[in-house]
Parts: C-alpha cells; sequence; structure tokens
C-alpha cells in the first residue's frame, strides 16, 4: 500500500498541482512539501489570490491580452502607440515577450492557441474571427508573430489566406540563425532557411 | 513602463508563485496563465484545498514523517515494521523513494534539511536531538540515507559522532556507480570511491 492513499489531504492536492504546466513529477513532491510546510497565513494568501485571480482579471475583448478590472487594456486604449500594426501571436507570454524587446509600439492580438488538428484544435477554438473583424482601413500590417512550428506556420498560412482580398499587408517575423548563434550548433533547416532568405550585406 | 505594473492582482499572483521551487522565470508567466486561464470552479478548489492541507496535514511528532488528522503515524503506528532500525532521511521526498524500492521495511526520521553553516542551518534547527532520544534498547540501527553531497555527508557525520558511546550500530548507504551506468559518463570521485569500496565479487 502506497503512504499516499493513507494521505487523503494530499493525494487531493497533488491532483491539482498535477494540472499546473511545468511541474515535471520528480520535482512534484518537492513542491508538494513546499505547500505542506508553508505556514498557515501564506497559505491563506495564496488560496485568496488564486480567488482574486477570477474577481479581477479578464481578457481584453478587442486584444485578448489580460487587463484588470475598470481599467482600460494597456495596448488598446493607449492613443500614443501606433494602431495601424497588429502583431498576432499564440499566447500572453509572447505579448511580454515582445514588448520586453521596447522595439515594437503597435497592437497585438492573442490568438489564444494554435490550429492544430490532432489535438482537436480549429480555427474556430481561436480568435481568428474576431482578429479579421478588426481589420478595417485603419489597419495597414499584421505581423504574423506565432511560434516557428509547423502548427504556427500552418496557422500563420490560414490567417494569411484569410485576410487575403483585403489592403492589409501581411508580415512574418524574420527566421534564420539567433544573434551569439555558433553556425555548428544550428539545426541543418534554420541553416538553409537562412541561406534562402539572405539579405543584402 | 511594465505591462506587469497595470495588473495588480497578476502581480500578486506572480509574487506568491515566485516562491514555489522549480517554477524558473521562463515557465513562471506559463503557469500563471494557466492560473488565469482555469475555470471558476477549479481555482476554487485549488484554493480550498491549500486551506485544508493546514487543517488536516501534520507532522508525526516521532518520526517527522507527514501524517493526516486523527490517523496514526504510516510508519510508527505498523507493528508489521521493524522497529529496529531507522532510517534518517533529509525530507519526506526521501522517504517516498526508498519506499518505492519495498526492499525497507524499518522506520524513518526526518530530519528537515541538512547542517549548512552558510544557509544558516545548525543542528538544532534540524530534528537531530529527537533522533538521539529516540535512540532506547530497542532501536539496533541507524541508517543514515541523507543527500551525497557534502552537506549530507556533514550532517551523517556529525550524528555518526553524537551515537558514539550508544550501543546502535551506524551505517550509510553503499556509495558507487548506479546500475545501468556507463562508466565513461561517471564522474571521477564516484569512480574513484567506487575503486576503493569495491568488494568481493
Amino acid at each position: 500500500m502506497d503512504i499516499i492513499d493513507k494521505l487523503p489531504t494530499v493525494k487531493r492536492l497533488i491532483r491539482q498541482l498535477h494540472q499546473v504546466p511545468f511541474l515535471a513529477s520528480k520535482n512534484l513532491y518537492k513542491v508538494v512539501s513546499h505547500f505542506l510546510q508553508m505556514d498557515k497565513d501564506k497559505l491563506h494568501q495564496f488560496s485568496n489570490i488564486l480567488q482574486e485571480v477570477k474577481e479581477n482579471v479578464f481578457l481584453c475583448s478587442s486584444c485578448f491580452v489580460w487587463k484588470e478590472k475598470n481599467v482600460d487594456c494597456f495596448f488598446c486604449a493607449d492613443k500614443n502607440r501606433d494602431h495601424s500594426v497588429i502583431c498576432v501571436v499564440e499566447s500572453w507570454q509572447d505579448v511580454l515577450v515582445i514588448e520586453r524587446t521596447d522595439n515594437y509600439h503597435g497592437l497585438y492580438h492573442v490568438l489564444g492557441g494554435v490550429i492544430c488538428p490532432l489535438d482537436g484544435i480549429g480555427p474556430s477554438d481561436l480568435h481568428i474571427d474576431s482578429l479579421i473583424h478588426r481589420v478595417n482601413k485603419d489597419v495597414k500590417e499584421i505581423i504574423l508573430a506565432m511560434n516557428y512550428t509547423p502548427e504556427g506556420e500552418a496557422t500563420s498560412a490560414f490567417i494569411a489566406r484569410k485576410l487575403q482580398g483585403t489592403n492589409v499587408k501581411v508580415s512574418s517575423l524574420a527566421k534564420g540563425v539567433p544573434i551569439g548563434s555558433n553556425l555548428e550548433f544550428i539545426d541543418r533547416l534554420t541553416i538553409s532557411k537562412a541561406i534562402v532568405d539572405r539579405k543584402p550585406f
């Protein structure tokens, strides 16, 4: 008999933590121990914030970036940003990544994933229609910034096709060798893509 | 200005999650997204279980393994286990690891860490005195099963010294090359330890 079977409360905590991404099974028990050892006040705080998140944090109905209740969207409401460019990304984390570059000043559109028939995710499960609806005469360019994976590429292709016939310019992130990389350790496909997409020096 | 500064509730969640081990900063935002996307009921469940853990789960006052309220310790209360052997480990996770071997039937004693002066952890911060107190005439052997690190070794040495003069046999886990390993990829110290500790075939 497993000792965990004798600890039903711990077992329920484990079941909850199992659903959290990036807690591989080896680490899971260290995380469980962390929670078991936390003092009552801290556990209470943690538990409260989980509830408050649901009450206070919502998706912007236009770009689907997280926003707090009674506060305008950080991007859509900002008059200083360039409203003529929309950068389409898979997830909120990608928005954070691009913002950290300090080199993009347009708007965003979070799809909430990529088209992946194997996982049962089709275009209607993503915020694609709402993206198409956002394209009006003020929007000059859509930058497709999906992950460089087969699913990301397929989703980009799907959106690009949907935008055909509109006047909007559709672009995507440059693909090639990353800065600081040693060609020796870069995969063959990236090198060959970088050769094909070579630019005048 | 950082977008996270505009999301105070999310910021507080991040601060809570920062304290959870094994959530490296790159993954943290995926975990945050996970919680933001969870539905209300699931968040409520998660939040509840965190509170219940504090009400239902306690350390056994003898061996310091987690136990549920109103239930006897899985190990100390089991008449079928060998009460003459105590295996001393750093943490609860180590108990789980040893139990999974199905090859140990004695009791445990969880120290709650190792002596580490750099982190300000001395012998009095660990359950060492209570271990010494457990050693009565019924206890024949103490197995020191700390991690094979400088701190683990120092803690073992400290406990072994404390037990000098008692009649209890003090042993430690065998050290050497792990099963399935390729000598080529094993570090020099382990190999040299395995040579010194060689056994008749």
